[in-house]
């Protein structure tokens, strides 16, 4: 039996998730939520997606525009077993309610505190963490890239102290009001909120980080140095421990990609969905290691790079694979993504 | 029997054109050709696209990266019976003597002086100039751009006077040394270059153009106003004409895309190769008819419109196709695109 | 005796205009005002000008910033013969009605709609329709532009038809919240508002303008083709017609200017006051004349155009000067422009 | 007796320090150089600097555009004490030959390699080790900043370790040629060259540094996080010694400056010369103090920042000053700085 999936809000995660549901062999995608016609909603329409009417959206306006509506969200929830929330941040709190009066199990974006779920969540972390949960939050981009590499480098090599610059992008793609358009605009939290909400998956990591906003749409750039305690023998030996886990995509230096711009376009060959790269993204040459220091940079695609993780989250909480493995596996193999 | 195509150069333009080649029941994509090691060539080796050598590259470039080359472009021409040019700007020029030495049939881009060639080319406008020649130029995404409106406004309506403004990207997305990061730049051509190229398909059509360059690497954006001799009865009926046409997209006003921005991202989420938009791209409300002024933005995604006319030319050159039209929609169907 | 002003706004135009009165032997410059305490705020108590809360400011905030506060903004009103309203748009609408229980004259921004004041104004054009005036409207930074353009050719060629495409900044430069990053956003107003209210000021004008919106924070540009009654012997004829007017640059092929950072670079290091350039900026190689046509490329500084138009509205509306061009004259050479 | 000097290169760096000497009471400027007619050969005309040919300008090409000169770079140094050499990077080096060939001092930039001089320099740390020098090089824009911040931080509070991630403007405004215009570029030294280059003034210092470009034309921002042997009590106490130290700019919080956009329009305000902030930017709410660690982020003004230190070396070889605080508070003093 497969777990029925609803998706509210369909924009940049929600129609990213919707799609990764409907390729897995264990889940079965039963609808989908927008507010107001768009070409978002005309995107679900045509790839088949039953579409439900969620926030203050009304029928009228949908039919107006010949899109098909197949209710409301409430009848939505009335039909899965699992909703992901991919409203616009903030928002996803104010549903938690609907989901437990409706009696769904759900999913929330890293965007609202942790305390909205009963765990947050990365799949190569704490798999087990959301196994049979009811609530689960899967952690915001940067979370999630910065967990991934925690959990290459924190088992292996011990981290005594992480330093983590986070150059962010200032807007997803489409969204064409946001700025800055010629500027760098420092987060003035000292150290930002990425370290303590990476200590919501690795509780006791020693990680601080610093985050500027900066001109871009397609990724970001996270600039890290970390001390261990039983570091690498050199660089080669940690590029292989990144290479032999799975969402990580460590490019060589012939391959000339030279920062994300490029990056973007390589995922623009590969033909996955949306373009995207959902793996942490690191460079041979961008990998050093000085005795116990280790130096990287990872670029990560803001718009995917949660969607394998939500897909492993349901698996946990359903119960559907033994380990966590099995379901990064499953996940990955459904999404095209490389399989180490 | 299929026409034996190679693709010399697989970048912007060769990469979409060797995936396109691919697809079509009539061709046959004997190989690529790349100067040296990098993302795209392993690209073009993961499709399963023999790669040959091109330029100053070396064998031994390619062994060390571990990238299997199947030969030099010298051996490429030995088994096609036609080479789509990809090479930078002005270097199809010089190809073009070991092409005619070769004894193969070629294609140039736009990039190129008229002159490369026995015939330039629109398949919505000229598709029989074309047949049987043994060289042809494919205009450049801008004249595409162009002369497909024309096709669609000079033979309904009769163009007396056509002012276009090219709001010109900067750079494509992968050229990340190009700028300006923050200006406009004039082309301080007055007129533009691309009115006299529009009338290497359209001879005698009365068209100026003006320019300009902006920060931007997603699209083109045409502004267009167009004094007709039999004007259109109104907007509806123009909107009509052109969405009765292969190669034109006419969003919707709910579909609210309010940019280039929003029609990449369309672009993404419908998921044709690269997120490619081949289509013209005009706006129910960006036209507008004021007696016998016809105003229209059209916007022009640069990196894949003369894709499919690539394509097209070909089919020409080999007598494929008893009509231009048959010809399109054998491509747009194998490509993906709609079929109106 | 000299006119004593007041400025309500101490933002982009605000502060531009309070530095232009205040240079001015005929006027005084009594206050500005704002809203919160800001390094705007701060500047202008360093300026020494006398610093008044406007909107909904509160003095504690002020007093705790360290900012000394002269009184509200009704104080300010109550010792000035006019104001001069640089408030955002649409709240100088609002404004109005306090201006006039005050009884003081007001003039207002092109961002209000013309029925805001008794008449529409830009110096070269209409001095004389300000004239005693007690409320004046001074044009758009795109209307000013243009509407100085027209007064170039409009005397002297006879315009039969005007075409301007606007390829418009999207934000000011400190507007760091303002987007977008990239990406073109065409104005999807067929013709656009600029047309109309050029009439304001031209009334028989045959204008017609599109507008799209760029990535940059710098300067427009527009792009212009002009069919004349009367045209030039050639474009030498008009370049000097251009040079003879106040309020024109035009740059000369070896100063190697390729577009508005340069334009901006210029400004720099002229240094003029917040490195403005407040005339229309034409290229001699960006003017062409083919026949009765003239196309041209103009760029403008949207922060500051309108400042010595503002001045001037005063000097018309208080009968200071005898005509436009003395008005003129006095404006420019206190502000440092050059006096052709 | 007032040093005569003279500028080789009147662009981004060359005109600033050209119209910086001219405002000194003990030096005198006797020209610049250019190598073709320009818009900033124009400026140096119209401010009255002799104007000399370099590189391989012909006396012909400025004839044609009406722009006086005063003879060749070789005249030049025949009437200079010292050149401040301002050439692109790498020419520096070529030129040292002829400026000790014509007996001349020299000034080179941060561009050029160590070892092109006698000494590396910045004013507020080392001062004393260019008296009486023949050769100095002035550290580049990051490096000066990087050095005043440990002017401040190394003798009041020891360093035991620093790192900072320097986020790189990718072009200054007027260079409309330079990318990218969507996307982060990582440098890949790891470390990058800043940290050995703040040794050739502090040898000691425990700075390891990494670099990011983006696409952004104002300002340098350095996130730097420091460890101290002693640290300060509190944040109040670090933000008082930067305040007290001369070239140090600190914001408060209610001058709402969210970033570089509006430092830059804050330098517009201000009016110095070009608009600059020669400053290092700091603010308030930018700097935390934990326990022993530091962080804190400041911003750099790549086109200004080394215009002041240029000044002070000169003053430093010529022994014109009893120490470095004398001679910054001449320089700061006549460039209208603030001086703490």
């Amino acid at each position: 039996m497969r777990v029925r999936v609803g998706i509210n809000g369909f924009g940049t995660i929600g129609k990213r998730v919707a799609d990764a549901v409907a390729k897995q062999p264990d889940m079965e995608l039963v609808g989908v939520t927008k507010t107001h016609p768009s070409y978002e909603a005309q995107r679900a329409v045509t790839n088949g997606y039953p579409l439900f009417i969620a926030g203050d959206g009304a029928r009228a306006e949908f039919e107006r525009a010949g899109l098909p509506v197949a209710g409301m969200l409430s009848d939505l929830l009335g039909h899965v077993d699992v909703v992901v929330d991919a409203a616009p941040e903030k928002i996803g709190r104010q549903n938690a309610s609907l989901y437990r009066d409706a009696k769904v199990r759900a999913i929330f974006q890293g965007g609202e505190k942790a305390d909205v779920a009963e765990v947050s969540f990365s799949a190569l972390a704490n798999f087990e963490a959301a196994r049979g949960k009811r609530t689960v939050r899967v952690v915001s981009c940067n979370t999630t890239g910065l967990a991934r590499a925690a959990a290459v480098l924190e088992p292996r090599y011990g981290v005594e102290d992480w330093q983590a610059t986070l150059v962010r992008r200032a807007a997803d793609p489409p969204e064409s009001g946001r700025g800055p358009i010629n500027g760098i605009l420092p987060n003035f939290h000292l150290p930002s909120h990425h370290g303590p909400d990476v200590r919501t998956i690795f509780p006791n990591l020693p990680i601080a980080t610093t985050a500027v906003i900066v001109p871009t749409t397609l990724m970001h750039v996270h600039v890290n140095r970390v001390r261990l305690r039983r570091p690498p023998a050199d660089a080669a030996e940690l590029v292989e421990a990144f290479r032999r886990t799975p969402r990580f995509l460590v490019f060589r230096e012939w391959e000339r990609i030279d920062g994300t711009p490029q990056v973007m376009e390589f995922g623009r060959d590969r033909g996955l969905g949306h373009n995207d790269v959902m793996e942490n993204v690191l460079w041979e040459n961008g990998i050093a290691v000085n005795g116990p220091t280790v130096e990287f940079f990872q670029a990560i695609h803001q718009e995917s790079i949660v969607v394998p993780e939500s897909i492993d989250a349901i698996r946990a909480m359903f119960d559907l694979a033994r380990d966590g493995p099995t379901s990064i596996a499953i996940t990955d193999r459904a999404l095209g993504l490389p399989v180490p």
